[in-house]
């Protein structure tokens, strides 16, 4: 099975192909460009040094929301347009999953937290749990397996509500995410569980990430069409926020 | 502190560049082209896509061996020339805890093994333990960091006597590198420890791994000169040990 996965949910613009359970390539950068001038350049670049026929490509996974509004439109709409140009499946994979997946076999609280601004944060909380006993069974007595768990599903909320209730849960929760420089004062003050963040290789975006998660949903059937694929904002953009206010001023 | 990372150790080429504990970009590719035709390209794409002048880089972290003998010649020769050429210093680190650190947090046995032929793997053992109680405390009572250690050190040997120092250590294993294809069922069978392997976006050799425990060595003053640099390989190269046979039977 060969996934191809894109992430350009943030500020980081990631492009990546697996192949039955390994990266064959991945391609990351976090600067200042515009996604629009980075992701399609990016996926060319990889495209030409695995002499890669898209053709071969089974599905094509995204990081389908929440994050930035723009970047998540050019992150859908260049899936869309390769999905449905090459009549493949999507698999949509949340941004929040994807980075989450970056900390796999952890077994503290995993939360990512992406700056959403106006002191909000798009976060959810996952965990890593031992697959079944029957499923391991039939490999091995000795061999386990990961499954990832969602604890809180993936929301917008402030940084204190998000805080409350990790000290609610009462277990050690690793971040990660571009949150964690605008918040990391404000969570050591207010945690009352150990906490920490991840590392330089492990803290943003990453599209093996959702490329691995995407492995996992395409053999279970999570499936849509490039057709029928939308981003999950999460939250109003600023403009649709404007306007809903506007005419609720004109009708008062 | 500005980091260049490069692991061409195994079939693997990754190049990143990591900043203040934030990955800027990194490039990985798994495929049959050769490391010369890859990682000074490689190099290139990032470095042209980041408008990076090279002299802001503070230190070159290169995956030091073990490792395929080409791969790391290939690898410390690039890293040893653009550091003559910048005047900066390098960073050993060790591919295989480059691979572990991969899997930053877990709390189980890390074990990378790395196909080295003859039966034999480059292995070592690694665990993420929480720093010291005092380093806690200067920070916040409730941040934590990890700080990965060596529970068995880099080394070349038959598979089946490291399945049997794990069995002897009696803790849970996960397995990581090129090595797992080759010798899955051979662990399975023999393993009487609980064990898995990681998937996808964490099994094989990444640059940004290099990079943040380049950025830790750094810190810590644990740099060489480019001049001084030698990849460690573990292993007599075949062509070193068909001589030594040679000159071994000669003194018959």
């Amino acid at each position: 099975m060969k996934i191809l996965a894109l992430d350009s949910s943030g500020l980081v613009a990631s492009v990546a192909v697996t192949e039955n359970g390994v990266l064959t390539a991945e391609y990351t950068v976090n600067y200042k460009k515009t996604h629009s001038q980075t992701l399609l350049p990016m996926l060319q670049t990889i495209k030409e040094m695995l002499e890669l026929d898209l053709d071969t490509i089974d599905g094509i996974a995204v990081a389908a929301g929440p994050g930035s509004f723009t970047g998540l439109r050019i992150g859908s709409a260049t899936a869309k347009g390769l999905g449905l140009a090459l009549d493949k499946p999507m698999i949509e994979v949340s941004t929040l999953a994807g980075l989450a997946y970056n900390l796999w076999g952890s077994d503290k609280l995993i939360c990512p937290i992406m700056d959403a601004r106006r002191g909000q944060v798009y976060t959810g909380v996952y965990t890593f749990k031992k697959a079944g006993e029957a499923e391991e069974k039939e490999d091995s007595e000795a061999a386990f397996a990961y499954r990832m768990e969602t604890v809180i599903s993936d929301r917008a909320e402030d940084i204190e509500e998000l805080i409350e209730r990790l000290n609610a849960l009462g277990k050690e929760v690793i971040f990660l995410g571009d949150g964690v420089p605008v918040f990391w004062e404000r969570i050591k003050n207010l945690s009352k569980v150990p906490c920490t963040y991840a590392p330089a290789h492990a803290n943003r975006q990453r599209a093996a990430a959702i490329a691995a998660l995407g492995e996992q949903y395409y053999a279970e059937g999570r499936i849509v069409t490039a057709d029928a694929h939308q981003p999950e904002y999460l939250r109003m953009s600023q403009a649709e926020r404007e306007r809903l206010e506007q005419e609720q001023e004109r009708q008062k």
